[in-house]
């Protein structure tokens, strides 16, 4: 057994039942039948001091009465009772307790306060905490059920390799029901409630080591503690074991309906998101799908997934098969020519080669011709998975576990390459559902279900190894001279910028009309000319800024309409004098951003800039300091990367750009420990080279100076 | 009854079943068994040489032993004896026959050859065809069962409101029995097989008139005669009877699919969803969400769906929910003060003001709450729709049905508002299933599924009526001087558009240098200089193209460089000269072009040019000619339309952008009796005006002159 705690929850040697009754309508009583159930092997010590037994079980009338100490106490009782509860397991010794009671922090400030009371209470015994307000522990590995949830009142509690964490317990039980329909089955599941103590990572890191889990599944609300979610990611990764998340509030209606729910502070979900792909952490929408792809990865670790080879006994049905599997960004297989062939012996041509159409055409007519088929498309190197689509059929009986037999490498109907099983068929396909769930396989009753599987599947392919992060040449730190609260003008921002090897354009400050007409013709026009003043934030507001100046004349006619206009429409502002700055023309414009995230530190944000930032809005985020090979994978993925492949002939400087955003990454590593926020606005891009022409930085809470 | 062969084919006073058995295993046997099985009312000739009777049926020997001429036959027999059973009901007098029988123009040359004939015989012989290769007619309205699908092997053949028309008959059995599971009816479903004959538009014509039939359902894999589909579409939209379809072939993999199933042409499918959606026909990607919308529809036509109430007894459920609604372009609703202060005795603030968290924590703890809070929100003007996301709960069984009850206004179990549920449960819910239906409710067990109807019913919400489409001022048809094939130049080009009303830069032939820089200093600089050669169609790849010309010097250089460069590049080329142009600069490029689809005529087609074309290459397509306020629906709808909407405080001439659409439109409709295509690319267009720049036209194969 596991030493820890939370090894301790998952396997616990004896139980304590606190609130056990016989009463199937109270968490309690259901809480005990299932526990009575599911063939636990360890000793249960139900505790009800009106009752000698419990459906024929000894009971004890509180939790100093059991004869030895129980591992675990579980307790669904009245939440004034629960506190004093806790007392009594602490002098006991117990080791854990799941509070399945509910209105602590989940119901308000008094709740809240309880709930804290109570996690001092257990630290101060020696005891660690799950929930209050979950539904428990769900342990088909280990056989134990500590959990009342009417999802487990039907018999049977299969086993699988996929570990399930759980923010919300309904949901919970609710995948736990659905699932066994499927054929999908868990190692352990745990609804984790109102984390007071254990938390979502602490079973997450106990899954990580677990032999029992090849997959990790959570549900994510909100992260107690975002940067060691980070860190246990980077940890899964490396150990080679999956983590999938459904985390609710991915548009700002579900954040709004997650967050008035549970007490969990939103971060920015981004950032959230951007870490989870860094880190090789996959995202659905869906639960279930979440535990469909987990069940076939923990069959096919290493497979990836993109060569789809379609079945259906329906042409129209394959079709929408095909439009779905191109929708998630994946390929019908191309099938090599001798598969064709093979497959010509069966079906005429039009139908052999992918989709395959299995209807009423096949020459045999029997499902073992689908089964010597499918054998033959598995064996296909330009196969990576195969999709069933199964419609009415006269063999709908028995077509899927005919494939599922003819498939099979091993006793559990393991195949070579992943299967999807899709019934679109209502009742008329139990039996068939019931024959693959007896094989261990899953299904799905949805089509579109089963390919965002596959899609899911093809987007964890497709992520990379972090690439080595070094500091580059002619990048000194120099954070510890930038702590002061404030805001850097465009002047000094450019400075610590280029001492960062950022390209910055050419740029002085011209005190008078002689000085800005000399800087002009020493830097070559066209120039620009900004206004400069500790009080002018937004120069263009106030007429400060003027482009395009292409000769002397110009330069003059600008240096006085500028200091008019500021004059008239800044008149408290002081002027330390104008900028001249070279006018660099590139074909892009892109935003360079970087801050400190609240949840997971220092961040560099990019994207297209100018005209087009209502255009292209998507950004790309990275925690920095990033390195090119991840600065390159995040460009590709952003809408304006066709500018970079070259468009008309005309390629983008794509180094230049890579080198800034990495140099930005450094400096906004350098200042970590800071709050901060930078804005290269915009980094022009040409054919040729980069150039920030604007840009500012505001350290802490950013008064200006 | 319908006097027409389709409404006799729906409905017939008799029926003669050829090649009907007692055997399941056979589709004639399974037909037979399920005609008699469904109650039909009219009389039934089952023909079978070898047999007195067939389930006590007595039988005949062939078509021309019946007693009476029956008004329908189905066969579904060998296909080499197709052909003399045809002949043998035209013999008879049939009025319709269905031919189940596969292996036609399905099947390759031989196979069509043998249709055609068989459509000829018919025709000949005054009889209508449904099929070949298809599953044949259910009609739960008129139980009639002309389908040997084992889809109605089961009991009961509920009556609903929603006609299917299928171009794939397995597809149609599928859906059937997985509808039958949701709660879900028809009122007719037909698999039209080959459409030899009688082919989808038919069907859907006789559904706009049924009244048995409130809303029309189709799938789709190739319009066998584009122009009527959009007639009936039209005929649907103005008759207020909804049209929805599934169409396999949204994608190139699904279009690869599903043609190389069917003997379809593929039609362009841009084109396709743009008379879909000019004429109202919803497209959705599954038959099963077509069909649900379709059901709620039927309750309620005239509901427009946005704001969505969400209720659950898991408050991450509800989390999920929201986001689907967002993720849907929906809103979650915003409830009114007195919704959410009548909701407050039963539920916590947190849990009540939508989603309405139904969980454990409800005062009273009974559905009867829920039923009540249900009536509450329904009442709110601001909530168009109320979706249950039913996940595990201790009264799961009830609770469904007694939200059902609450809301009912009819016997019929009809709520004032649509109410959606969701069972994201697996067999925890069956009872609830089971209750729903009986009260002739449906349900999804997929959350996206349901929104999916959501999302399609709020983008059927967004549909406009047509506006008046008048012929613009100074806009004069000249199609009859166009009718040669050759391509026009883009001086002939600019004139026809100049023509009908369509602004384009001014421009004027320079046959030498000095010419040039008089037409340059006369328009004004800059200036563009383009050589024009009837051996030159593409200017720039042979050096034939200058810009940017600020001064007589750099006119007079681009001159020289233009000659030379044309003289290396395209030596053959006879030069009549070098067009001079206003060079305009406007803040957007935009492409412009008009041809003749293959499939619905003319049409204009408009979206980003220049360096958005990679960006944004998503285009609005529309038949021509076409009315202003369609236009403008159109382009708010691409993603260039921010800028339209003013972008930093500068906007484009939206005015002029429509107007030149709608001309262009109106050359196209001009055109419509030829083939051609026009290309306006770019039109710059500016805060104040348009322009077209460059243009092309090609009429027929267009050979250049």
């Amino acid at each position: 057994m596991n030493e820890s705690a939370v090894g301790t929850l998952m396997n616990p040697a004896s139980v304590a039942v606190i609130g056990a009754s016989e009463d199937q309508n109270k968490y309690g009583g259901r809480l005990f039948k299932m526990l009575l159930s599911h063939g636990y092997r360890g000793r249960i010590m139900p505790i009800n001091p009106a009752r000698e037994s419990l459906f024929g079980v000894k009971t004890f009338a509180d939790v100093a009465a059991t004869p030895d100490v129980p591992d675990v106490a579980v307790m669904a009782i009245p939440q004034p009772r629960v506190r004093e509860t806790i007392e009594a397991c602490a002098a006991r010794g117990v080791q854990a307790a799941i509070v399945i009671t509910a209105r602590f922090s989940d119901a308000g400030p008094e709740g809240a306060a309880l709930e804290r009371d109570i996690v001092d209470i257990a630290r101060a015994g020696g005891i660690r905490l799950v929930g209050p307000n979950c539904l428990g522990i769900i342990s088909p590995a280990n056989r134990v059920v500590l959990c009342p949830s009417t999802a487990l009142a039907a018999d049977g509690l299969p086993v699988g390799r996929v570990g399930f964490v759980s923010q919300s317990g309904a949901l919970m039980g609710t995948i736990f029901d659905k699932a066994k329909e499927m054929g999908l089955a868990f190692s352990h599941a745990i609804s984790v409630g109102n984390q007071a103590d254990l938390e979502l990572s602490d079973f997450v890191e106990f899954m990580i080591d677990d032999p029992a889990t090849s997959v990790i599944c959570t549900y994510i609300e909100g992260l107690k503690n975002p940067r060691r979610f980070a860190e246990l990611a980077a940890r899964a990764r490396e150990a080679g074991k999956p983590w999938l998340a459904v985390s609710a509030g991915r548009t700002r209606a579900g954040a709004k309906a997650a967050f008035s729910h549970t007490a969990s502070i939103a971060g920015e979900r981004a950032v959230f998101e951007a870490v989870c792909r860094e880190e090789h952490v996959t995202l659905l929408d869906s639960p279930l799908t979440m535990v469909a792809l987990a069940t076939s990865l923990a069959d096919h670790p290493r497979a990836r997934i993109d060569r789809i080879a379609v079945f259906s006994p329906s042409g129209g049905e394959a079709a929408l098969a095909a439009d779905e599997i191109e929708v998630g960004d994946m390929h019908m297989a191309s099938f090599a020519d001798a598969t064709c062939e093979q497959l010509g012996a069966w079906f005429p041509p039009s139908q052999s080669c992918n989709p395959v159409d299995i209807g009423g055409r096949t020459v045999g007519d029997g499902p073992d011709v689908v089964g010597a088929a499918a054998s033959v498309v598995a064996g296909d190197g330009g196969v990576d998975a195969l999709l069933f689509a199964i419609t009415t059929s006269p063999t709908l009986d028995r077509l899927a576990a005919d494939v599922a037999d003819a498939l099979a490498i091993d006793a559990k109907h393991t195949p070579k390459k992943p299967v999807l099983y899709v019934f679109e068929t209502g009742r008329l396909a139990d039996a068939a559902r019931t024959s693959l769930r007896e094989r261990g396989r899953w299904f799905s009753n949805n089509l579109r279900e089963a390919v965002d599987v596959l899609a899911a599947w093809h987007a964890r392919s497709t992520y990379s190894s972090p690439g080595r992060t070094e500091r580059p040449h002619r990048c000194p730190s120099e954070a510890s001279d930038m702590t002061k609260d404030r805001v850097y003008g465009e002047g000094e921002t450019r400075r610590v910028l280029e001492r960062h090897g950022v390209t910055v354009n050419r740029e002085r400050l011209a005190r008078n009309e002689e000085e800005a007409v000399a800087l002009a013709e020493a830097f070559g026009f066209p120039v620009v000319l900004k206004v400069v003043s500790p009080q002018i934030v937004h120069k263009s507001d106030v007429g400060g800024v003027r482009i395009d100046l292409y000769n002397e004349a110009m330069v003059r006619d600008a240096y006085r309409r500028i200091h008019a206009d500021v004059a008239e429409r800044a008149p408290q502002a002081h002027i330390d004098g104008l900028s001249v700055q070279t006018q660099f023309k590139g074909k892009l414009e892109m935003i360079v951003g970087a801050r400190r995230d609240a949840a997971f530190g220092p961040i560099v944000v990019f994207g297209a800039g100018g005209v087009m930032v209502d255009l292209l809005p998507v950004r790309a985020i990275a925690r920095a300091p990033v390195d090119e090979q991840r600065v390159i994978e995040l460009l590709r993925r952003l809408p304006l990367w066709p500018l970079f492949e070259g468009f008309r002939g005309a390629r983008l400087d794509l180094q230049g750009v890579v080198e800034t955003i990495v140099r930005v990454s450094w400096l906004a590593a350098d200042l970590a420990d800071h709050d901060f926020e930078l804005d290269i606005n915009p980094l022009m891009v040409s054919s040729e080279r980069v150039c920030a022409v604007d840009a500012r930085l505001r350290m802490g809470k950013g008064q200006p100076e």
